[in-house]
């Protein structure tokens, strides 16, 4: 951490940063320059207060220089995560599509459903959220889906008190992104040992995104699978801003899987396509796509949900761009 | 609601929606314009789908006319709602102030604190974060401060799980900006008897946090206090951008009271007086506000925390601005 | 036009609103509602003035139907647009890379990137900004550039007073995103015949970045070509957010061709490639890239420049990319 | 400047990076870590090209320490700069209050504002942008009502050709939020000896406002004033968020004045008051006031023009806040 000091910051208070870098247990480094003293603290900087140093009157400003995360960086594990459901991989040579309606509505519903998306190509069924204390029986047409098709689930938990209900059923559990920095659900998950879509919040920096998936590792669960699906700009043509760039800064900064969600990134059915075609384009392992047999009757998100036909089209046309960046689908 | 039908909409596509209008309970009213025919849909609003209608390919866009919320709405209650915690009135003609640190630390630290933030005038005690599960004793400091000054207290509560406990030791239940839209925790406080502290998510449009607060009165706690804590924008210069637009707006809109946070809410302790003031000039009825013995020392945020005197200060300069708009503090 | 009335609007205050609508030239059409009145205006809405309606006291708000725009617009011409310069075309089949550093430095440093960038398939030659008032002969490299390899030139152009003599030298004309709403800029370029690259500015709405186009044709120059080059957000990690979302929009809403400038619009060297890739597959008709034979020592931007042999890499990477698109580079 | 280098670079790396601050004049100065090497950059930091740097490939990321600006900043000059007016001081213990149509309409339209603003305690008066190629005699009732009333004017001026025009008969120029970074006419403005009010662009950081300023003043022209005029931002209530937050940062960074321009920075009538006086609460100087004798006539910004009765009522609403900061109105 490198510490600035005021202008006229005296000998006295520049000494009394120094030590106060020493009692936290590193080590002071001072760099008198011409218009001010700089003083670096070598040593782990995790024991650094950031916000005690910054308390200090004659500090200008602190600049963290490490990274505050460890489990989650490529620095910490070389490789490419690849997370294993069932006969799935995600994060591997092959782009994995996660796709299904946006709630479940009925049986017919999940398991025609379940049979298009299947056929089309799709290796996991995402279903909504399983709230177990509401609406315990919800969860049933989602599972029978799974027997027809052989299909892995992925479902949303939404609280703690849900956590070993849904793990008990659902094959790959969803954290949305307005319980992003839920901490409470992310050591309830962390605990799990199945894998865990984290879905970055709708403000989230990258830095946010990546702690909170080390948030989730650092209770033992290394099984996150990282997931875009827009933020929260001034635009005003589509819901969200579906922002790619992450998915090339994830995978140079982490080892961990990064899918795309661009039916919620965008909210809008004519962005899915191009918007799918770019995220496999510049490296993303997979896309969540919302599917429903009859979006003008779906009870949400009937607006940026794909028909089954539209699906299967999308599918065909992802091939070549997946061939073209050296991956299958 | 306004349906938009795209330009080359045909009679049988325009007469779809309309039918579409019918079978969701409202009544359809079509407007031939030069370029476009528009249907109004005249009845309850809550009942249409508005995801549904969007799925519609002929339909180019739906323009709502009704605010999504009702109780908190000013158009649902006239008066200002006053929401009393013992002897304080929030919401009132009085302006009312809370302080105190980030994190109860000591009993020493917090018994301190509380007596110099009433001294100065504060009306309520703030103490974090209470989580039973994981320190269940972490309480009594706080529990012991507001035995020796009287002080009603405000905590955080962050987990379903703890409601019950944070309930029966606090006066006010926090909702920190975080869990804004955890609707599961929302729905926990919403069937608590006492008063919750609702803050703005970082990136909640004032739409999405009035929603929050109906949610909660939804389900019976029609106590609900809004708080703005900053949003996130471009800003590179302090942490949040704090956004006191909203104070005017709110009153407006609602009869709800309305409170700013200026510690989190710039995250930058020169700021926090001058904000301070402007909150109150434009009609917000209370302050949160950081108090640390020693901010140097503090576990978290000592960078935006007053020490005792700065606090007591700027409760002199606050005085005369209250006037100034007709309150008293 | 749809104009939504206060709850407590009265019928005078209705008709009031009414008989406005009349004297600005459209037909009032009346929608009494259960909770309120909503009032069409049928005709060119570009007659009514929005500001004005709004200004009168029982106006609750009022919703804008019809596209601000109309010569940019899809709907006022079906086919793509097609801009020549030279044998090049922009807007077509064809994938058009312009690249080039971004500050002519010397004459071999110009000369030099023309002659590579060229064989590695660039078809335009960018060269920064012509200042012919403060460095009259800043162009000359340039334009011997342009000789050695034939390759027409894009340059920037910053004041109204440069335009005659830029546009003498240069074969398009760039306005930069600063100057995006410098309508008298915008003025001047527009009665250029020579095509005019417009980039989006930092916070622009689509809707703001195709009125500026408006703006240009409206003067009498249909050459435009729009190009995104990232947006300002919360984002840390990259300079900006380069907006993808907005080539298939515009695709949607407007005639135009569409580039995208990976370079300026993440800052970020790493992410040039990636999102190259990406900004092909969802639809761009092209790609600015800055390139320069030694960015340690740029004049500016050498940490988002990449080296010949980088972009000779990237263009090949980038065919097959085109091709699963059903284009060609 | 602090350059942090890669985790893994090499000695050889590090003194490349060593020798290439040699060269741009420092004096690097190195501090090796646990994990990394960090590279101090003693001297005049603006003689280091920071792209430059970053472009080295062994190197992680640049930190700069000092500030870009001079000429602005509190530690160049201490005190308070004042800026004159005729009898009027922009900066001193007076608030300032600017007030006027958006555009002047008629000659009976601007003397008729004029008067009521003057009466009601204004000291400028606004009218828009003068156009003197497009149309020379629409400055003439802006001349009159000074004339009449005696208040100094401040108009906008927006081509780099029209500069030495609007400073003949302009008493302030004003540079719009959309030319904030439009550089050619920040160095017109720059040469003229007539007081500049520059207003912030909407996505402009703290430091690009700044760095807009020591543009001007670098070119002579010191008697810049600073204006707030709103932020763009995800939110949906108002057309802009007003950034009051920037107004006491300037005051610590800048010796210059600062205004908040409430009208356009909310865009919303029911917000100029109340915004208009947390902006005086938080430090600002001044304020500009858009008010019209008949908003619902207005040729534009009807919707957030006072009338001269609202503006009155405001003037007197905001002596005691001015009051109760230690300032007069």
């Amino acid at each position: 951490m490198i510490i600035v000091m005021k202008k006229n910051a005296t000998e006295k208070e520049i000494q009394h940063v120094a030590k106060r870098i020493e009692e936290m247990g590193l080590k002071p480094h001072l760099s008198r320059g011409v218009e001010r003293t700089v003083i670096g603290a070598i040593g782990d900087e995790r024991l650094l207060k950031e916000d005690q140093i910054k308390a200090i009157a004659s500090v200008d400003s602190v600049l963290p220089i490490m990274k505050p995360y460890k489990l989650v960086s490529r620095e910490f594990k070389k490789e490419d995560t690849i997370i294993k459901v069932g006969d799935v991989e995600i994060g591997g040579k092959n782009i994995v599509v996660i796709a299904g309606p946006c709630a479940v509505e009925s049986r017919e519903q999940i398991i025609e459903t379940a049979k298009a998306v299947k056929k089309a190509g799709a290796k996991l069924l995402r279903g909504g959220a399983f709230k177990p204390r509401t609406s315990p029986y919800s969860f049933q047409g989602l599972a029978e889906a799974k027997k027809a098709t052989g299909l892995p689930i992925v479902t949303e938990v939404m609280d703690t008190r849900d956590v070993a209900a849904v793990e008990k059923y659902s094959d790959i559990l969803q954290v949305g992104a307005r319980n992003m920095q839920n901490f409470e659900l992310l050591k309830e998950v962390g605990k799990s040992r199945k894998p865990v879509l984290l879905k970055r919040g709708l403000s989230a920096t990258l830095k946010e995104f990546l702690m909170s998936a080390e948030y989730i590792m650092s209770e033992g669960n290394h099984n996150v699978i990282l997931c875009e699906r827009g933020i929260r700009t001034f635009c005003e043509y589509s819901r969200n801003t579906l922002d790619l760039n992450v998915v090339p800064a994830i995978k140079k900064l982490s080892h961990l899987p990064i899918l795309v969600d661009p039916s919620h990134g965008t909210g809008k059915l004519d962005l899915v396509a191009p918007m799918s075609k770019a995220a496999i384009a510049c490296g993303a392992d997979g896309l969540i796509i919302e599917v429903h047999p009859n979006p003008e009757k779906a009870i949400s998100d009937g607006d940026q949900s794909l028909k089954p036909k539209e699906f299967a089209d999308l599918m065909r046309e992802l091939k070549p761009i997946a061939r073209a960046v050296g991956r299958s689908i």
